[in-house]
């Protein structure tokens, strides 16, 4: 049951080693792990948290390799500030420094050029981060595709926080953000230049304020994760595997808006597999899920959270969902590569 | 005489933005700076140097997209541990910590991933550094070049110890830990498939350890920089306009070994300006000279260490170097492309 994954030739890297699913999973175990291996890393958590000279900073990384630069709710700029933060949100930690350095293409327009650094620029303004240091390298036409952004980022983790996707325990109340699948979708219609009859938006955004919020309301967080690539379907199950518990999950309690839905339809999408870059899950004591949904309700990023599940000893490394028709079925991780570069 | 740079047109992004010279300095003046402005970042230094809780930490972040990914002396795995430790080591700061994110193209065989990441592990636990966060993305076949690495690094720089390419006085010494050009000569004749009658070999290596023994032997070093792209002219320059000093320079002085000599004598290129991995500059106090090239010989990175030069109030901002022909001349920054991605 626990998904030995009988896939491809294993002899090449494929687009979905990098969808954040079950090739990214096997990746990391069957490589990165065995030769980087160390405890900070091994948590698999979203950063990795070390302690200097007293101070609990988190640490993150990610590439950003998004196509198109710009679409409907952001742009590569933005969207490597706002990923970057999340990651450290996600440990609770307060954001405080990024690092960033472009792989730019020959041949780039500067103007091009000028308005990422801009949108980077003015998110990290709006996020409370200080960029303080970068790099620049150039590939020929050809080897690269226009403009690849890393960020890393540095936070500084408060007394007393511990989150971790190892951290989840039965009886946990699972709650989520908002309606998911908005960043994948408004990224797939503006590549494949489909038009829908009500826009689709990324809901791109800092997660920082919204993670604050909820941990001053009641500290009894366990987990929190952003399910960017691969959706709410592969975080919850990298969460259930983490941690060593089941979750249990609610269909109907999942909040899908009418563009998204109607886009995943016609695509033959999931909207559980669809990238977000706006929206959190969080585990939380069942005691605390009332007080830390009310917070979440008053911050203008969390006004549609919800409680769309729960954590149960029973089938532990599984993740189950109560369809609106009625049955329970398994929720596995993203296999393949569904929407290659959405972030 | 401040080089006005009348360089071609400045609507596209060309390899040259990516040399470490003219361009790349041009390029972080009218964009970025500008828009991401802050007093760590202005201070135009290999590192950015933040306090977090008391503990003063120096930060760097270098994407790697040498071509060929590997080559006699190391590869893009080696090279990306040692590039950003030494960006670090630069700061007079102790290396703990590294982030890597790969950019993976889609079809790169899993048995070239594998050699990269066992060199990159093997560098930084030579290194002493800890991996501790990762990502990978995935871009198709054609929009990427096998492998890129970002490394960012972390490092705790020691109580008193303020390095920084503005820190340059009159009166300094100049002085270079060994021969130049080793790193962009083997790269080049890699590349393009020369062969000499003695190999060139990288001298890609990790300097934290010479750093630490110059420290510990005299403290009063101001500056520390290694001249990869863009080499030691485009180094010197750059610590003679952020200082406000000139440096005058003895050709006589500078090492170069034998075959980087040939290959570049073959090939018209000015050793001065050919990127090393494994060398550093010192602006030293003449006082602790002595002591400080004493030191630098007893390390095997730095047996040939010597003194090409010293720092004076006239002329500031500008390099001057007495050939062996024996009249002066100004060496100015790299301009153009002349070695695109050596690191």
């Amino acid at each position: 049951m626990m998904c030995p994954t009988p896939l491809v030739a294993r002899d090449k890297i494929l687009l979905g080693h990098g969808s954040g699913g079950k090739l990214s999973a096997d990746l990391i175990e069957s490589i990165f792990l065995p030769a980087f291996h160390n405890p900070v890393l091994a948590r698999l958590d979203d950063q990795g948290v070390v302690t200097i000279n007293g101070a609990k900073l988190a640490v993150t990384t990610d590439s950003f390799v998004v196509k198109p630069l710009f679409f409907r709710g952001g742009d590569i700029g933005s969207l490597a500030v706002h990923g970057t933060v999340n990651d450290l949100a996600m440990g609770g930690a307060q954001p405080l420094f990024l690092t960033v350095a472009f792989i730019l293409e020959e041949g780039l327009p500067m103007d091009t050029l000028r308005r990422v650094v801009d949108s980077l620029a003015g998110a990290a303004r709006a996020a409370g981060v200080q960029i303080i240091t970068g790099d620049t390298k150039v590939v020929e036409k050809g080897s690269g595709d226009g403009i690849f952004i890393n960020t890393t980022g540095i936070g500084l983790v408060p007394e007393g926080v511990e989150l971790s996707a190892s951290a989840a325990r039965p009886g946990d109340c699972v709650i989520l953000s908002g309606s998911i699948g908005e960043h994948g979708m408004a990224i797939l219609s503006e590549r494949e230049g489909l038009e829908f009859e009500t826009a689709l938006e990324s809901d791109s955004a800092a997660l920082d304020t919204l993670v604050a919020t909820m941990l001053a309301a009641d500290g009894r967080i366990h987990t929190l994760r952003d399910p960017t690539r691969g959706g709410v379907s592969s975080s919850l199950n990298e969460i259930a595997r983490q941690s060593g518990v089941g979750i249990e999950i609610e269909e109907s309690a999942i909040p899908v808006r009418d563009p998204v839905r109607g886009a995943c339809e016609l695509l033959g999408l999931d909207p559980l597999y669809v990238a977000n870059e706006g929206k959190l899950i969080a585990m939380v004591d069942a005691a605390a899920a009332d007080a830390v949904l009310a917070a979440m309700r008053s911050h203008p990023l969390g006004r549609d959270a919800c409680a769309i599940g729960s954590v149960t000893a029973a089938h532990p490394g599984l993740v189950t969902m109560r369809t609106l028709l009625g049955p329970s079925r398994i929720v596995d991780m993203l296999a393949g590569d569904q929407l290659p570069r959405i972030c």
